[in-house]
């Protein structure tokens, strides 16, 4: 009798929580100090949105039923791990206009620590031959409200669970869902994540998936560096082949910074395990992030080393393809094929290092999948690069 | 005093009443055996949904003022009348996006068993000349939310009226204001629907109306079939005129299969009364609709036979004209001229049949319409079809 | 300690006030008879509107937080000051389709009577070569709530304050925030409007403002007029040209009648402030507004004397710009720069005058304005008009 599950939000029977708190003495069992947490914003652009509250003792994370069970923000030792945008958020769907012509209304909402790209397609925006937007900027997850949601705690094991459900669908053209599962162990740095994207139509459709997981100040600085068992490093276009050589090391905020964005293959262990690494100048805290090569075989990086005002940021992003036109992916084989009533599963790990001791380990654990050298392209690719 | 009138929206004085529930006592009369139940939805895409709840104590059903006053689902004896579709609403309209540059948003929210299509326009998407988006599918009526509700009962009559007011406006562009009234008797398995349509401008305007009336299984399904005096009937496209023969019966669901439409002229008795039957295969159980050719001289069948998780359904569908693209049915007079300040009524009965003398009566009662041989053109037509 | 402040909404700490009210009795100080209300509204376009309701005792205005801080509606002695649009909100920004592929979703929500157009654009649509929109009709800020309300109220010196901040930001394009004051003195006919932009970017921007601050009956009404100290007025389009000889005065209602927009170059007192009037046929009850040149130096005038139903209006519009397309003003010089971190006000005095003789004293301020005699141009003028 290990694990307790409070329903919040169910459609079928108009299960819904607008304030809900559990703590230890609800759960029972002989672990303490944590606590979850529900609430319903009110007022300005976050008018409306649920946010459920995790604090494991150590680790304090906030998703958000209202943007696709993203992860709106979280701390250790009270220090952010993400990022600080200027889209100051949480954003209500409501207020991000995905349908905007130009297909860049997704950003209006953009302030998430990990936010999901996807279903239907997660990349750049795409237009059909009349100048209409055919797909909008990393997908519709993001905005669309969860329609289950649960949260479990196990008082003997200290796990605690946030579970919840939601689709994306547009009758006659695709009826996805998708269930996800946001796992943490009480006393620890670590968020286990798992997706399972479904299919309910009975036929067969291609998604794409990408984890647009963000970090800022103060892990991200000058002299903060990404580690990973690159395969294979192609710049997405020209300016990002400029920085090529430095693509591991984060320069300092930068007033009109342009982005740069690097496509990887990485490396794996023989399970199909890879990781990747962000430590900051010091190698005193780190994030890692890992996940599986066969799930999720494509690896972004976006480095946005813009000034601090304009969101200094950089995204480690794995996923399913490439951030590219959709049309561009799918010819590239980049796009999962689900089979009617057929699921796929995602799964990532994200830990936060909090000493460098921590640090180092994990950065052991990276290079040790660094088996080939690197292949890093100095330009952009055919295959990779739509305009290589 | 027959009659009791509760209003729970009201716009200029800010009435609103989140939960409110009308019982016999509550109305006094020798009527016993009723409810009407209004309350709001939350979590998902129905968040913010208001829904009124109508038991007759045979029918029941769901009216949904967040949704231009469109009738969600439909239960006779816990039998549903309607659909499942893949959609599950009820969707609030900031979850729908009409103004996608698609036109195809407003599928985002389909989920109803009685929506409302137009009022400006209800047919299939339009561009102008630069491509951009002119007409959505559907037009906007269904995603309005009406600025005033009332529900009425009769202790003496047992009569029960859900009244609703929704505005179609544009500053510039249209002043249109829908009241409808949808009214029950206790213990009878009959809607009737007016709805009243005014143009508040001093200028003339042209409005289009159809009502899209979504039928599913148990009532749909292989051998199913709609009865309906025929005058004319013109299959849309090519591949609904491979269907054109088999128009009446319906096939088993099947993956992949796409959506046979029908456009039909109905004969009418001498009062321009028609009627329209879907029975099941055994014939067992039913549902008519009776409405007035002068006031819907059009009528369109959606038969739309894929599997039943992509929305296994059929759509009956009296209207002011045909779905097709608005400037089309303009240029063939298929609009509705609305001088300043002036109205037109649309009546509209739905009777579901709950046995097979039940179903025969009705049956009976369309055949006896059929004075003249059907026309049945086997290809599209000209002024029926824009690509004929 | 005169002044007290209440926070009704504050982002940071999730303070949101649903219901709120100020009354003499809670500020304190020997000033009475006036109230600040703030509710939230329910049901139709409303559903979740926030208003903040000040009386003072002569003047009541209605200040809208969800819709960018506008100024719903006001009166004086019951009288309302503003307009009857035939769109009766206010409306909920969901229901707003700026991203509308046409440019003209903003005029959906378009019922107040001092509305701000801009920030990052402020005019007429303008589409991208593609013929996809690029600036919808009177831009964002009109739609964007605010996240952050206070009132404050002077016990002392009657003085009642409404402050917002709403921000308009999309993430890798703009970042600008508005922080408004409106306040009034009990017992006063004025409103003092102080607005302060600043790009929160570490890049420069260039943004845009206007008032359209609209006017119906009774203020408005055949033989109604406009006095303004004109240096140079230029007709919008050759209809706006037909129409130039009577730019003053106001036509009665005519059904169909199409818009008048007159450009103008305002004269300017040696502190550079200017003020116009609009005063009724009898020149009993008018409203008047001062401003600064050197912050608004474009004036605008709509004429939109189409009948009551479809919204008998003016619009008298201080402006950083005319409201043309974005680009247009642009290559003009007609919009704001901002630096990094860099903040411009805006300053709009709004009076109403309630007896002859107080509209004889504001017309005697405006004449005394008028030191160069007015350029009227017959025709539309290059610099001014995209078309001339």
């Amino acid at each position: 009798m290990a694990e307790t599950t409070w329903v919040l939000t169910k459609r079928a029977d108009q299960t819904f929580a607008d304030e809900f708190l559990v703590t230890p003495e609800r759960v029972g069992g002989p672990v303490k100090g944590y606590s979850i947490r529900k609430k319903r914003l009110h007022g300005g652009l976050a008018d409306g949105v649920d946010v459920v509250t995790v604090d494991n003792g150590v680790l304090q994370f906030h998703v958000l039923p209202t943007r696709g069970m993203g992860i709106w923000k979280a701390t250790v030792g009270g220090e952010p791990l993400g990022w600080q945008s200027p889209v100051c958020g949480p954003v209500h769907p409501c207020f991000v206009p995905l349908s905007d012509p130009s297909g860049l209304g997704w950003l209006d909402g953009f302030d998430e620590w990990l936010v999901r790209c996807g279903l239907e397609s997660n990349g750049a925006p795409e237009f059909d031959e009349a100048g209409r937007l055919r797909y909008g900027l990393h997908g519709r997850i993001a905005n669309k409200p969860a329609h289950h949601v649960e949260v479990r705690a196990d008082g003997e094991t200290g796990v605690i669970t946030v579970v919840g459900i939601v689709d994306e669908t547009r009758f006659h053209f695709f009826k996805l869902r998708m269930t996800t599962s946001i796992a943490t162990r009480v006393g620890t740095t670590q968020l286990e994540i798992r997706d399972c994207v479904e299919n309910l139509s009975d036929s067969p459709t291609d998604i794409q998936m990408l984890y647009h997981v963000n970090f800022g100040p103060p892990l991200l600085g000058p002299g903060a560096e990404v580690v990973a068992p690159v395969k294979n490093l192609v710049p997405r276009n020209g300016h990002s082949a400029n920085g090529v050589a430095d693509w591991a090391r984060y320069a300092a905020p930068q007033a009109g910074a342009q982005e740069q964005v690097y496509f990887f293959e990485l490396q794996a262990d023989e399970r199909h395990g890879t990781s990747v690494l962000l430590k900051n100048a010091q190698g005193t805290r780190g994030v890692s992030m890992q996940f599986d090569t066969r799930q999720l075989p494509c690896f972004t990086l976006w480095k946005n080393t813009i000034s601090e005002a304009d969101g200094y940021v950089t995204g480690l992003e794995p996923a399913t393809n490439y951030p590219n036109p959709r049309s561009f992916e799918s010819r590239e084989g980049r796009t999962v094929r689900l089979q009617p009533r057929a699921r796929c599963t995602f799964d990532l790990v994200v830990q936060a290092h909090a000493s460098a001791e921590d640090v180092a380990r994990a950065e052991q654990g990276v290079k040790a999948l660094q088996k080939l050298e690197p292949t890093v392209h100095p330009i952009p690719q055919p295959h990779w690069c739509p305009d290589a």
